[in-house]
């Protein structure tokens, strides 16, 4: 029901989900009579696998988290949460409010023992492939021990889903050299430094996000909101600079008209939408979250990112790293 | 003497600077040997307003701002400040490190009565000109009442060197509502409701930095460094990922080959070269600093971007409002 288009966009984008893996069951949580009508011509061997659970509520964009958690109990969200906290399935995706989810996840499913804060971690493009970023705004006002638990996080979702041996993992800060950034940010250096197990890089700076140095970049939730926002910025920016600087002349016009299926090509690399997903990473449990602007091809990215870490079984891989890897 | 090119750089686009503009007058501060060479052919009337004063020592790019305090009075970026301390100067532009040339700057000039701390301020392009963004790193550790001084000064910086009567005053956040953010830039936005004089119109996430709608845009220096330099890695990463998808077929060269000078134009209005040039504010002194890699061309924008402000009376405007802006 969530995100800024509701079943328009998630009820098609599960059943081109359906079409494109066998393997893969959705059941749809939500008002029935909103969903029924997207359902209409779906072929029987898809219809078998795609099931409804009909909610009476619905999370708002605007509620606050404990708001939803008190008085959104029926909710659409709420539901589908406590029917993944019952093994009914393997994960959970929504385009919905994120403080909401994260909260509700929080609260049904809790976090791995030994960490005390989960992070929003998503894929980043990068030249040779994808990193992984995370914090990406689950929390504001972070310690050294929250950034020290998001690495190791980290390294072990791309162990787990990429099937890296020794992700390379470093921190996100103002210069490179080891007296640089603020307390937070050195001190979880220099814890990072102390333990063996994980491949501490050491910090990156933001001019290298894209460029592929590290598998694994760490940052607090503001400032990881901030540099992903920011990049999102950027591409819009020298979109809408190209059309006002090229769409002038007639030879302009001609000349873009002839590249055009080059820069949808670039385009499709560093669209949002092609990275949509992000996980909530601490939770004993997969919830994948949309962006709320995702379109249909967006989402089904999102479920596509939930599948993946399903079939790589990421949640009990990481639960039985960090056993060992936390005290 | 600073930067990656040091004389190399800095005196070609010093005479490149005072040939653009008749009523400029440079002082060379730094080894009289190494700047020599490149004044060998310049015409009389060029070189009558350009003098050299000697200097045995330079900061080092690696010095730690207290190391160079104490140990580099006879450095040229010392000997440069106490010059225009001296009022002997009306600005001073620097490549060199930045750590250094704030500690210096705080030292000699000190800050305006009222401002507990600097902030680094660049220019930023829109769609429709350019925004200012500060702080970009001179604080890590910032406190609401620094970032309500950085919009004051960030305010009076857009009227004077623009001149425009009431700019647009935002914080950079993670959310637009009043809820979203750490307890640093809340508590910044309610000081900066709280007041009448400067025209704060709210919060801007990341995405809209590059978008115009603020003319002002204020956040603590590790989020605004992150900003900044995640924005030049972007736009690093999409040229990048052009050349390696459009590199290949003869078709595809061809084709760049016609589109090449439309894109050289779109290149030059997102270059950080063409925005180079950062103001220390809250320094009793106009202080400049150039990134340490810029080319010629960059280091002339950033003696532009001083010459600008001293014709505007930058600094004394600067006092005078914040006069009486502060308690």
């Amino acid at each position: 029901m969530g995100g800024d288009f509701g079943p328009r966009t998630t009820v098609p984008a599960s059943i081109e989900s359906l079409k494109q893996d066998d393997n893969l069951k959705i059941v749809l949580f939500g008002d029935q009579a909103q969903i029924s009508p997207y359902l209409a011509s779906i072929p029987p061997v898809i219809k078998k696998r795609l099931s409804i659970v009909h909610c009476e509520q619905v999370v708002a964009m605007s509620d606050k988290p404990s708001f939803a958690l008190r008085h959104k109990k029926s909710s659409s969200m709420r539901q589908a949460i406590e029917y993944l906290h019952q093994g009914k399935a393997d994960g959970c995706v929504s385009a919905g409010n994120t403080g909401a989810l994260m909260g509700i996840g929080c609260y049904v499913l809790k976090t791995y023992p030994g960490i005390d804060r989960p992070a929003i971690c998503t894929a980043i493009p990068t030249l040779g492939g994808h990193s992984y970023l995370l914090d990406l705004g689950a929390n504001v006002d972070t310690n050294s021990d929250n950034l020290y638990q998001f690495a190791l996080m980290g390294s072990v979702l791309a162990s787990a889903v990429d099937g890296l041996h020794k992700p390379r993992v470093a921190l996100l800060n103002i210069g490179e050299e080891e007296v640089k950034g603020n307390g937070q940010v050195k001190h979880a250096s220099a814890l990072l430094s102390a333990q063996g197990e994980i491949n501490y890089t050491g910090y990156v700076e933001g001019d290298h996000l894209f460029s592929g140095v590290a598998d694994v970049i760490v940052c607090d939730g503001f400032v990881g909101n901030i540099a992903l926002k920011t990049s999102e910025g950027v591409v819009k920016f020298i979109a809408s600079l190209s059309e006002q600087m090229f769409g002038g002349g007639a030879v302009s016009k001609l000349l873009m008209a002839a590249v055009k299926p080059l820069f949808d090509r670039l385009q499709a690399r560093i669209d949002p939408q092609q990275y949509n997903g992000a996980y909530f990473l601490g939770l004993q449990g997969l919830v994948v979250k949309s962006h709320g602007n995702a379109n249909v091809e967006g989402f089904v990215q999102a479920i596509s990112s939930a599948g993946h870490c399903i079939k790589k079984d990421m949640v009990v891989l990481m639960e039985e790293r960090l056993d060992e890897l936390l005290p």
